[in-house]
């Protein structure tokens, strides 16, 4: 009922990675089986695993960001078949009946959806992640990866991407306001912000990036932005007030949200996909002078996330990668964690091959 | 180059009002002069009058839901004419060139609009309002009040009906989901809320009205509400969780935002138009699960208000009101502060003819 395959495991929030043999089901009639090419590291991976973001499963294997081949299809799959390019992100279920469902909103299924990793399966289970050479995943939750786009650098679209493309879309992004185009600011150019950029500017907006500082300044623009503005120079709240229409803010941290409604033109959007672990302040007033909007997005619907890659195809979009072995996740963690990323890690699961697992 | 026209004017925050001849410019080529046969008062003059909202700058006189006749126009004013029924709300002039001007959003004016009271006018007065025999208006900031609307139930219209119609339209309170009406709740059943409730009602949503109370049921179902709810019940906040496809907050003082965002369903929408004095407190994670929306809205531009008066006397739709005269207006600022007032009250501005002005 079930086989195993190479997975990379914590045991606990303190112990490192190992290589264990984790169980995959045995594919259900509409089961797809994916050989596993790429897995993109998210930071919710390790908020996850390290146990910031509540209780942790443990044993578990995280990773949320998967690009592989269609190896195997449950005998009432009709919309997958063998050597399908496909990908997997954030969900492997929904409960498919939802008014969220029916809209084609998975994430947002009220009858139970099942993330990738780390939630209790319909069979009772754990989902287990993505840095692994398989897993097992219902055909309605599965994406295809144009050609397009190499397995490593498509990886992080199934989180990053559509993540920063869902509400770069829903507040309309490529949209043009009295003749010009939008002016778009993305605030912070991490693993998301990096992949906003690229996509706003590819829509059609101008696009600035707004950064503590300008050191990321050459990086912006190669990757679409027409300017970085550095939030911390002095008077830049004052100077750049009522400037831009649509602000996405991907950074975890507090942000002062007055003042960046107060950088908004009149009914622009202040668009958040940034958790910041704290509370908000907010004043009422900031958002009724200017009629703004303060909004949130959580990724995106299947069908949205097949629009965003096959959107990052047609433009030449993909995440700016560093490509490392399984044997590399531990160190790549604190590097995530302190910011020498520059954008993304994804994992090359062909190096399981490399090593051997560890006795369970 | 102005004439004279009794008005209540106060001479300071703790004075009561007293009647008194204020000037009106002579009408400008784009001038309308209006006879005002109706004033709403809405909680705003009460803040403003009272100091409550920064400086008000005495002697002044407020009122911005002013109903009446033209009884003049400037020599190029071509859209108006003698007897023409007509409104003025928050605004009585603004830059015409701006992009939210061009777009019809005149309340957003970035070139600098002019409120209808206590506000710095384009020759360096200050604006006068609507509690007085006439006023002197640009042309194009000027509303047809259709037939079927009396006066005095079309005055409120001008503030409380476009500052909770503007966020239904927007925000889609008559469209269908997923083939279903929108169910629409609003926040608080006084001046604003019981505008709200029948646009809601008569733009086809299934409208809740939520309250402290269930005392005013019977008024709620009276306006088009299907159900009162009241939020102070014990497990008010779990048992309609997820319910609300828009919620429309007309109070003005604080509220657990987050609360309330957990009564949306996924992608609903929180829209504000009560301002309260502090800062809120909002977990963007309220926000981002269920990709949900808090968003300010501002009254509303001058087409806008055009459409909704039309919309209003196409439905029926009437402020509901009681009628005092001018010397009752301090009598009943006290009975709008301490909640008595079911939900408006309107200055008769013929009664201005019973009185004699105070020596200035």
């Amino acid at each position: 009922m079930s086989f195993t395959v190479k997975a990379l495991q914590k045991t606990g929030p303190d112990q490192p990675f190992r290589i264990a043999e984790i169980e995959r089901r045995d594919p259900r009639p509409d089961d797809v089986v994916i050989d596993i090419k790429a897995a993109g590291i998210c930071h919710s991976d390790i908020h996850t695993i390290r146990n910031e973001w509540g209780e942790a499963h443990f044993p578990l294997t995280v990773g949320h960001e998967i690009a592989g081949v269609v190896s195997a299809v449950g005998s009432d799959v009709t919309a997958w078949k063998v050597g399908d390019r496909v990908g997997v992100g954030c969900l492997v279920d929904s409960c498919g009946s939802c008014e969220a469902c029916r809209s084609d909103q998975e994430q947002e299924c009220t009858g139970g959806n099942v993330g990738t990793y780390n939630a209790t399966d319909v069979d009772g289970t754990i989902t287990q992640g993505g840095y692994a050479e398989k897993v097992v995943v219902k055909d309605r939750m599965v994406c295809r990866i144009p050609d397009a786009l190499d397995f490593d650098v498509a990886a992080p679209l199934l989180c990053a991407g559509i993540t920063t493309y869902a509400p770069l879309a829903r507040w309309g992004a490529g949209e043009s306001v009295d003749g010009r185009p939008k002016k778009v600011a993305v605030l912070g150019l991490g693993g998301l912000g990096h992949m906003g950029v690229q996509i706003a500017a590819a829509m059609g907006a101008d696009v600035t990036v707004l950064s503590r500082s300008r050191k990321k300044e050459q990086l912006a623009i190669d990757l679409g932005a027409n300017r970085v503005l550095a939030t911390t120079e002095d008077g830049f709240f004052a100077e750049h007030r009522g400037e831009f229409d649509l602000i996405l803010n991907t950074i975890s941290a507090d942000i002062e949200v007055d003042a960046y409604l107060g950088l908004l033109a009149p009914r622009g959007v202040l668009a958040v996909v940034g958790l910041p672990p704290e509370k908000q302040s907010i004043g009422f007033g900031a958002l009724i002078g200017g009629s703004k909007v303060l909004a949130g997005s959580n990724i995106g619907g299947i069908k949205e996330t097949q629009e965003m890659l096959d959107f990052c195809a047609e433009h030449g979009i993909a995440a700016q990668i560093e490509t490392i072995g399984v044997s590399e996740v531990d160190a790549a963690y604190d590097r995530v964690v302190s910011g020498e990323v520059f954008f993304r890690v994804v994992i090359d699961t062909a190096t399981f091959a490399e090593v051997d697992a560890a006795a369970v």
